[in-house]
């Protein structure tokens, strides 16, 4: 029985097969991703350029000796490697936990393939089911968005202590099962107030690396 | 022949109507809604509170001794008095060119009731044809946004100096004809690292008073 942290360690060492010389690196963040980046100096080439979702994740490419780029330098990127809360056979996820969601959309929209890289806890047949759902707002709609993810059938609940690197809130929204990702995130994006959703339907996953 | 402050004035005391006793006020901002707020105190009541979109409008309300209230602490407002670049009519707009669109956004979308106080060199019978479309959006993403909004049809310029109450920047969306604002209000919002855009279709105005 292998403990979360070897799970995460098999999964991340299969993401560096992906990573191909030459092109820039887009990294997401958070625990595994973590793990990921410390792997990249096993790599038979050398990686020179990253765009990262996190400051967190910036820190630990610089770490390791790759150069970290403002996404406004980049057009395209080789892949993106990234992880979620929970993620469908189809590819489609929920992200946010750490709060780094509208980065982390941004910079996996660079990216023609989105690789997943999961322990097999974040496996679901539907989303919201496991994790309540992150949305990013601006601070001064705060309750008229909790007005509207009520009326779409969730429980928000406001994170306390919690500032995003944009400056704005988050709203978790509880009991919410999502029976159609690709229209839910259009809709809760259309939500005056609201930065950005957690739902990754429009950039779904091209691939999902799952160890279990 | 009337100067343009001559007529929006005329067009602000008309919008006076609209304000009803023991209700809380919602105002927009720009040149014609100072000129409405200036005339608040000509009214038969007092109006005790209001919501306001930029903090110049909430100064110039406190000036006329009204309460200025957080959007967080209404949960609806009897009307909304703004004025907009563009409006159609039927009522379709384009906001922004003060770079308050997203907060007049969450104030608009708290009212049933969106009146909107324009002189004649605003109607245009298809948005996007006079101004450029306004769209906040948030800094690292500002290359990704524009190469998708050329592939919309637009021609996207960065606006200098200017960053948003949200600590955003905005791209001014040239020679951009929008012929579906509710569709187009849509696919904007769901670019990864647009705020909000300037198209208001969805909260679209009630009624246009227009002074010609």
């Amino acid at each position: 029985m292998k403990t979360q942290n070897e799970l995460k360690e098999i999964v991340a060492r299969k993401a560096l097969e992906f990573v191909q010389p030459q092109q820039v690196l887009g990294v997401g963040s958070g625990s595994t991703v973590k793990i990921f980046i410390s792997l990249l100096p096993e790599l038979p080439f050398k990686v020179e350029y990253a765009v990262a979702a996190s400051k967190e994740s910036e820190a630990n490419l610089k770490a390791v000796g790759v150069q970290v780029l403002d996404a406004n330098e980049v057009t395209t990127l080789g892949v993106y490697i990234d992880g979620a809360d929970e993620v469908t056979p189809e590819g489609y996820m929920t992200k946010g936990g750490g709060a780094a969601l509208t980065r982390e959309k941004i910079v996996a929209s660079l990216s023609e393939n989105f690789i997943c890289i999961v322990d097999k806890s974040k496996k679901v047949s539907q989303l919201g089911t496991q994790f309540a759902l992150p949305v990013e707002v601006i601070p001064m709609a705060r309750e008229a968005v909790s007005r509207e993810l009520r009326k779409l059938g969730g429980n928000p609940v406001y994170r306390e202590n919690c500032i995003t690197d944009n400056g704005n809130i988050i709203l978790d929204v509880h009991d919410f099962v999502i029976e159609d990702p690709i229209a839910m995130e259009q809709i809760i994006n259309n939500i005056p107030g609201v930065v950005s959703n957690g739902i990754f339907a429009r950039n779904k996953a091209n691939q999902v690396l799952v160890a279990e």
